[in-house]
């Protein structure tokens, strides 16, 4: 049976919604493929629904493909299994958490590791039950900050999470092909252009990890990419190390009064007036920025650590969550300067175990951290941890030693690729896929082995794969539209063909329901546009707002036997015999 | 592509999980279709998967047959319209409740009539827009005190809900009437033996309501049905009310002292004892007992409540929660009599707004309300009171007036339907659909109205549709199984047929092979069980567990051109030629 308009439904606006900032959002509301019950939590319409199917149909056909199996877990979960790999606390306010009425802890599920998890710990036992990737298509919840953006920042929202289970490292990698060949697959026929690039594992600390991001100047992600096919999110940019310079030969450090400088500006200026260099002007890359972190760990322990980085670099905090990971990491606030007398505001230096390296106020248990770029030879101008006093020519290596290398500095364009790749350019994308060698993280601490063909007990390695069903579709709309509505790709499109019958002749209409019925016998998904009493201008207006691709007006010449045939995308129209319907429509595919 | 058992995510168990009280629970578990991951809430391995997409296949396409279109709602919704509509507060333990981060309330859905109300607020406002029927299927959440029997009661259920919309009460009637045959049809294609039986409309006080219940002695309903059609739940059964009696000639009411009988068995013996009857003896039938209970109204407010009964009778707490809705009944507390001293536990007589019509402590503001057969002219022997003080001969309409009726006693075989069908017999049942008219209760809340013909706006009036497609598929399985496993009906079966290689001759293993891919290019969907070193013996029970309704064993024989062809349902095995086996697989359907 046809879809016909007269009884479908939909509701379509000519108004944006107020709060709509993406065109994504604002056409798919306008159009009625959803409706918005609460921030980040949308109800759907047919329209919608249906086009939601069909993705959905096109990854359960790649799974299958790669002999993924299907499977279906709650939503609502207990406590336990999160608690004990750190995530019930790790996620923070990331999350909804609920008790039910014997006050029981319970979360609605983010992601569902643990869950995947046990269900294989309690089924299988043995190298024989392995490889085995299962997965789900299923609602998930993140309680965001700023649920944003419509479907591309929501708080419910629909995921395809699989996860892979090997014995072996080589298993693993195998079975990690296989998903990311299946992602290709899929974003391939969905029609999204993608680039994939190299993520941080994070929390995981597993082996790979790649993000399938979506070119689009309205992405959430920023990621680097060079001319030579290095790409990678921010995240997981690694900064190049200089080599180390020679010790012997550079002036001794030499600390000195910079009254009202505590900005790397500031400061700059000063050297400048008093300490003018000959060969070249003083800038902020001479100068080392200490940084204040406090980091809260998964046992709820807090420490401070402090990040030294050439003074011309801010921190980029996503990079520091990432490389602190699983520990929060945070800006220091007032009462963390205030338990430690001897971090003195706008003039930190270096530290050690002992406290600061220079500066007369102690404080210890603080670690100091450098940016990579901080190698043996170099020298800075930098805060001598004591109120208005900096120090010059202090050499790492020399006058300070670090605890260790934290690369979490803003990159740059033109900034090196790490594998020599040449210069880096910054573009911004939207994630829509995820694949991630999580390793043998999960499986460790909820112990999931297997015996190997020695009858000897081995931890099984894991992967987890994910794309965010609501998600792409917004994605897909934001990719396929313009300033007059949707235009969705044929995989995708609610229907195959939208026809309008126009004007208020009986006949037109009894020669659009022949031709309809028609092409439904031959399989294609028609809607009908079969409503009675609307002008052919508001018909023609719907049809483009709701983006089938293809639509064939039924009209005045179709006594005639001539219809015609609008391709919506590239706008062409063109008259054509009704007897040609059905192939142009196949050829159009 | 067949689906190989040495491939399938599933364990087959054999032993019973121990929480396990019915036989679909035990067999979906054992036969590894879900997996408990908290109290009433479950995974779904593959095969589960599959009969609930089966069964939601039938389901949709006879919601499809009639017209009603799918939508799907969120089921996080914010607390707003179900406070609204008193649902917040009525729905009292019973539903899981959470903040977000910024502290505003949200539920989990439990049922979705204000959001289904207020999208279709939100897009219509036409009569011409109506009828229309929209439903989801969609996952549910309920707190149930006691969450057990597997899927038949559990926390997260998957729902389908449809709700129709329509502007006047014949439309809505004929929605109501096509819901209603599309169920039929449903439980016809599935299977099920169901009974439709009245139900009370309760909370929302439509004008009809209708449960199908599967008759079955696991059942949680009990019913009431007369040998000539007769049937309703208890909550819906009317108790009749017999002809009122004469008033004049009766003895005048005698108050007599009842040392130590609290109950109505005391009492009935110390009847017969000082005060026997020469034409027959006393019975529990000749007392008039007075139950106190205490209504929770939506406000938050309490009240209490006399209600007097025959004393043969005990309340049934189930009919006095339909019968007081929304107010929720409790039976009162020791506080509460504490607060009323004319309230003398084990000697309660009737009452009056001016307090007990016997007795000297009064206490008002407490309602009294009999049962249906407490009419006029009926004496009673009842309390007085007063601490060990009964009366006899205490006449209805002479010696005390009811405030109303309240007919919450409990049905008993033998009594007669309301419909003058004769009596009834009890019967237990599991609910398996729902079909409601709401009325206007919630589109007058929630201000759901449309212009009419006149242009005049008018209310709309809404009817509620539901079933439970998780529990179905438990009810199914309840009802299709032996000790061995369980027996599918074709329609919702995982796999159309289970082929079991058996021995060690690589040949027998290609036959199967050959004859599975012959099926599945039929159309046929195939369970192959290629596992190369199991059993014949494992194999056979774990066919017998899986409960694929049609086995074709492929033996020792195969190579002489010879399968054997197993009905699941009779047992029957026969020798078959594998070329019989295509034609005997369709003839089995």
């Amino acid at each position: 049976m046809p879809t016909r308009l007269s009884q479908l439904f939909v509701r379509t606006l000519r108004d944006d919604p107020s709060d709509a900032e993406v065109a994504s959002h604002r056409l798919l509301v306008r159009a009625g493929y959803i409706r918005r019950q609460a921030p980040g939590v949308f109800a759907w319409l047919p329209l919608g629904l249906r086009v939601r199917r069909k993705i959905e149909e096109v990854i359960r056909e790649e799974m299958a493909a790669i002999g993924a199996q299907e499977v279906l877990f709650p939503a609502l979960l207990p406590r336990e299994p999160y608690e004990r790999t750190g995530r019930w606390t790790a996620y923070g306010d990331g999350i909804f958490r609920l008790q039910d009425r014997r006050g029981a802890d319970y979360l609605l599920a983010p992601t569902h590791e643990e869950a995947f998890t046990l269900l294989v710990k309690d089924l299988y036992s043995s190298y024989k039950d392995l490889p085995l990737s299962i997965y789900q298509i299923q609602d998930k919840y993140r309680d965001e900050a700023r649920p944003r953006a419509g479907l591309l920042r929501g708080r419910e929202f629909s995921m395809k999470d699989a996860y892979s289970f090997d014995y072996t490292d080589a298993g693993l990698d195998a079975s990690y092909q296989a998903q990311r060949d299946a992602y290709e697959r899929i974003f391939t026929r969905l029609g999204m252009e993608y680039v994939i690039v190299a993520a941080d594992n994070g929390l995981m600390g597993g082996a790979r990890s790649e993000e399938f991001l979506h070119p689009t100047p309205i992405g959430e992600d920023t990621y680097v990419r060079s001319a030579d096919g290095y790409a990678a999110n921010v995240e997981a940019y690694r900064s190049a190390s200089p080599e180390p310079r020679p010790i012997e030969g550079q002036p001794a450090a030499l600390v000195f009064d910079s009254p009202g400088t505590p900005t790397i500006a500031t400061l700059v200026a000063l050297l400048e007036e008093r300490h003018a260099r000959a060969e070249e002007p003083w800038t902020a890359a001479d100068t080392l920025k200490n940084v204040v972190l406090r980091l809260t760990h998964l046992s709820g322990e807090t420490e401070l650590v402090i990040v030294g980085l050439p003074g011309d670099r801010e921190v980029d905090m996503k990079r520091a969550e990432v490389a602190f990971a699983p520990a929060a990491a945070d800006a220091a606030t007032d009462e963390d300067f205030a338990k430690h007398p001897g971090l003195v505001k706008g003039y930190i230096g270096p530290w050690s175990a002992e406290g600061p390296v220079l500066g007369e106020a102690s404080s210890t248990g603080i670690r100091y951290l450098v940016d990579p770029r901080v190698v043996d030879g170099t020298a800075w101008v930098t805060g001598a941890n004591e109120p208005e006093k900096h120090v010059l020519s202090l050499v790492a290596g020399r006058d300070f030693v670090a605890d260790g290398i934290a690369d979490i500095a803003e990159v740059r364009e033109g900034d090196p690729a790490p594998d020599g790749s040449g210069p880096v350019e910054l573009a911004r994308g939207m994630e829509i896929g995820h694949v991630f060698q999580l390793g043998r993280y999960f499986a460790e601490i909820l112990d999931l082995t297997v015996l190997d063909e020695n009858g000897k007990r081995v931890t099984v390695t894991m992967g987890s794969y994910g794309i965010g069903v609501t998600r792409i579709l917004a994605a897909i709309a934001e990719a396929n539209h313009d300033e007059r509505g949707l235009i969705w790709p044929r995989e995708v499109a609610p229907f195959d063909v939208h026809v309008v019958a126009t004007g208020k002749d009986p006949v037109v209409f009894e020669i659009a329901e022949t031709l309809t019925s028609e092409l439904e016998g031959q399989g294609v998904d028609v809607l009908l546009d079969d409503r009675p009493k609307v002008s052919p201008g508001v018909k023609f207006g719907d049809a483009e707002l709701l983006g089938v691709p293809l639509v064939v007006i039924v009209g005045r010449t179709a006594a005639e036997g001539t219809v015609e045939f609008w391709d919506r995308r590239s706008g062409e129209r063109r008259d054509l015999a009704i007897a040609e319907v059905p192939e142009a429509i196949r050829s159009a595919g």
